[in-house]
């Protein structure tokens, strides 16, 4: 059997390594268009920032060797054919014709399983000047090493990122962190990982990379990326001019199907990934597809999406590995979990954002949670916040976000959810989890539990949300229909009874002797760090028949983390 | 309605502040034999230790508050009597006698609906001299208060520990970290952690704890403690006297059972602990119970288990509260995940352990794994140790271990399996298991799957495991029918080569050109670090005809990890 795979990254490469393994005897032919194969593109970032000291620790193996093709051929009985472009299949011959891209010779190698991992490609993005000196897009490791090199050699002094997405914030870090170089971060939407996150926790990542030192800029609506010399100078946008000797692209990728498309595979003209049964068989049984190329099952909307993951593409190549040789395996879908380095955060999510979750027609609503990564008492307990969202009518979890101090604590939950995701749990079902516990890792509840008994207690009506947009606009307008009561230690409280004519300043173990003090016609907003405090006072005033009472969802670290003027 | 709440802490102080929100107008009684009460239990370790500096840290809110009477009557709403003993629960009449121990005095108490939450004790010990002065059981917080205090006296030279559970090892280590008191664990059972733990888990731990100078005595057989004018002296064992000046014991804990047996609630002679329903009544419907003093369903056995644990018992007493104030809410049973610090390492599982699963009928076997907890080429990556317990026939998940650096990256992986257990996965399912990936947090294949793919691999016959014990027997022995292939770089292979007389060395990716050199009338067993590039090797072997083919589980870092003579 001669098994033909083309792209030599995480899923070519699998594949072809586990067809070998299970069937030694089967020949397997590598390919990929570049010399630089095998690669963990997703340290791209880490290579750039010094973190990682050289683009070779990038393909080594947990042991040390470089994965070239010497390795791939003496190793793992591959043959490897660097810098061979595939220009087409012929599905009726079962060959496809390649350009060995050093000598331009062109020849036709015959397969029995074709196997199609050729990735994604930037998303082109329609601007004048792209084309300039200095402006890069992360295509490959070797525009990694240019970047590096051009930064060491002290030519970079003002880097300008356009997008905010995973890409585009890592390398922001890459350069701001370990360089030290003032970055220009450049995003369209009105929020950083427009696709990953809801504004409220997008926010939190916003402020913290201004803390960072970032010039972070967002409705940004570019004009022309700016030359001079044909070298990049800056970059305009509708309002302002910003100044570059280095412009990163980062506006996202999409799949790279067009060779599978000409060969009259079937490609979602939706999603523009080749479309694969969940054998990662495409419409032609003898060619498999795996990777950024493909489109997959969400599996929360049941919709069929594109999820450009490294790790779904490592996972996808096991499973066309195992079914080329015989066996049999599944992909069943994803529902687009990621975590990401930001600074001194981790930031994870999973699922679909609140605003994607309406998009779908859910009756989505949201949750969101603060408390300590570890046991309060525990030393140098950091806190951490939470979203969940759900759905109103069925109670159905949807997505969940954490973003949290740099530690593998955002890690543990989003590993949590992703696991149940598929099973379609609903919010009880959250509360029902088994989560271990010893101080030092976490509470006897963990922020899991808590954030799903913030969504329970809406879902039962045992409080009023309200938005803290929405009180924060009524504190700054000194609103007297509405009575804000911070219930924290008097000093905490001291800042938003001087500043605002409608807080008050109750001491939440004090308000059932104080409930007198508290008036019927107007709306009660009740706050406090974590809104505890407040969800159990609102508890009190209903049953002392108050009706227009409201709890801040997350309570008041959320908007302190915004920047907001609350203390 | 009047609730009365017997035990003050994780699950009574939970139900009976839920009731209460729930059902502001309840009338809810706390009750506890104990003058300190709510505080967090899993916390003492971290106060003998220091960490936690000041015990009431573990009786405060997350907001500084101590958690003392006054609190929850001001902040609650409760009414609390501490210092009161519930002697009797009178069903028919519906009420509870107490005794206030401050004065002698006794008091009936009536109640609508009665929660009893009276944790657990100490495990007996038959021991010679268990009442000495300066013997302790860390039943209460004022144990850990007198233990503290006469470490800060100067009192303790030689603090020895019987027990090495969870709390044995937890305060272990706060002896032995912190104080940096020479500290001796007997522990009766051939492991650490015998109820947790696999022994090829459970002596990493062990040899963790003896680097860090703690004097392990595993199958200790003690006769008797000695004491002197009444002061403990030491523990005598059928083999040796150990000196000690304060002796902890940690023998484990039993349900506290007795006072719902007396009123004639169904309470197991299996288990010891109080009978309940999913919703958590007892056989009495206007009596609730939970936390340790009640036995729950394991959710891999179906069978009834005490699993004495803060987080669950905290989890109850929401269920609890939730119940008796009209809702539905549910407790299902338990995984038994588990974390703990224990000096550098972070240590956890999951359900079974091979041991217990063999005991419970299961066709258990198990795939080790070790691997670095964040990409490998990221700084400072270090090696986690893992171990999936599966049966062989059904291909079902039953347990999971995890021995990892004290990060949360060991409790990601045990979050992710406990949260899907009660949905009784298979191996494949693991596979499946969609795992957020970032560089600094992971590698693109997460832990739990690249040890899912070792039991796949198992159970579909691609490689024939063998024990590291027998391979080390046959190092040792210089067993001429085994040749062992050390396939690492040839300085890694050295020492092995160089002292055992039936290790040879072929480079790993020289293999295919050497294979003539590999007699087929012998054992061969391949080894390297983690067992991956043994794992192909024997691939290539088996093609080539080689039938006598092991690759030993998990690689050389485990017995390493154990102090084996390999290198």
């Amino acid at each position: 059997m001669q098994v033909v795979v083309i792209g030599a990254n995480a899923c070519g490469a699998k594949s072809a390594c586990r067809v070998k393994r299970l069937n030694p005897k089967a020949e397997v032919i590598l390919i990929d268009k570049d010399d630089l194969i095998s690669y963990g593109a997703c340290g791209i970032p880490y290579f750039v920032s010094g973190d990682v000291p050289h683009e070779n620790a990038l393909r080594e193996t947990s042991y040390h060797v470089v994965r070239d093709e010497k390795f791939f051929r003496d190793a793992k009985g591959l043959k490897v054919l660097t810098k061979t472009l595939v220009e087409e299949i012929d599905r009726k011959r079962k060959t496809i014709r390649v350009r060995y891209l050093n000598t331009g010779q062109i020849e036709e190698i015959p397969y029995d399983k074709l196997i199609i991992a050729t990735g994604s490609i930037p998303r082109t993005l329609n601007i004048p000047g792209i084309d300039l000196q200095g402006v890069y897009t992360l295509t490959s490791l070797h525009k990694a090493i240019e970047i590096k090199e051009k930064i060491a050699r002290g030519e970079v002094e003002k880097p300008l990122v356009i997008g905010a997405g995973l890409i585009g914030l890592e390398m922001t870090e890459a350069f701001a962190d370990l360089w030290e170089l003032p970055v220009t971060l450049l995003e369209y939407f009105p929020q950083v990982l427009p696709r990953n996150l809801d504004a409220f926790t997008a926010r939190m990542v916003e402020n913290h990379l201004r803390e960072k030192g970032v010039k972070l800029v967002l409705n940004a609506r570019i004009k022309e990326i700016m030359g001079k010399d044909g070298k990049v100078i800056g970059v305009q946008t509708e309002n302002e001019f910003y100044p570059a000797d280095l412009v990163l692209v980062a506006g996202g990728v999409i799949p790279n199907s067009e060779l599978a498309k000409k060969a009259g595979l079937l490609v979602s003209p939706a999603t523009g990934g080749i479309v694969v049964n969940d054998r990662l068989q495409t419409s032609d049984p003898d060619i498999y597809a795996g990777g950024d190329c493909i489109e997959v099952t969400h599996l929360i909307t049941g919709k069929k999406v594109v999820m450009p993951m490294g790790s779904l593409a490592n996972r996808q190549g096991r499973v066309i590995g195992t079914n080329i040789a015989g066996g049999t395996a599944t992909f069943k879908g994803t529902v687009g979990a990621f975590i990401m380095k930001c600074f001194d955060l981790a930031v994870g999510g999973v699922g679909l954002t609140l605003t994607q979750a309406k998009i779908e027609g859910f009756s989505a609503s949201y949750a969101l949670n603060n408390q300590t990564e570890r046991s309060h008492f525990f030393p140098d307990a950091k806190y951490a916040y939470y979203a969940l969202i759900f759905d109103k009518l069925t109670t159905r979890v949807l997505g969940f976000q954490a973003i949290g101090p740099f530690t593998d604590g955002t890690l543990a939950r989003i590993h949590a959810l992703s696991s149940i995701l598929p099973y379609k749990p609903l919010v009880e079902d959250l509360l029902n989890l088994e989560l271990a516990y010893a101080p030092p890792f976490n509470s006897a509840l963990d922020p899991i539990h808590d954030t799903a008994h913030v969504a329970d207690n809406i879902l039962k009506g045992l409080f009023e949300p309200i938005h803290w947009e929405e009180v924060i606009k009524r504190m700054q307008e000194g609103d007297q229909n509405t009575l804000i009561i911070d219930l924290r230690h008097p000093k905490e409280a001291e800042f938003n009874v001087k500043n605002f004519s409608n807080v008050k300043h109750i001491l939440y173990q004090k308000i059932r002797y104080h409930i007198k003090e508290i008036p019927k016609d107007k709306d009660i907003i009740l706050i406090c760090n974590s809104s505890r405090r407040s969800y159990e006072v609102a508890r009190i005033l209903k049953s002392e028949g108050y009706e227009r009472v409201y709890v801040p969802l997350g309570g008041i670290s959320f908007p302190r983390k915004w920047g907001e003027p609350v203390k």
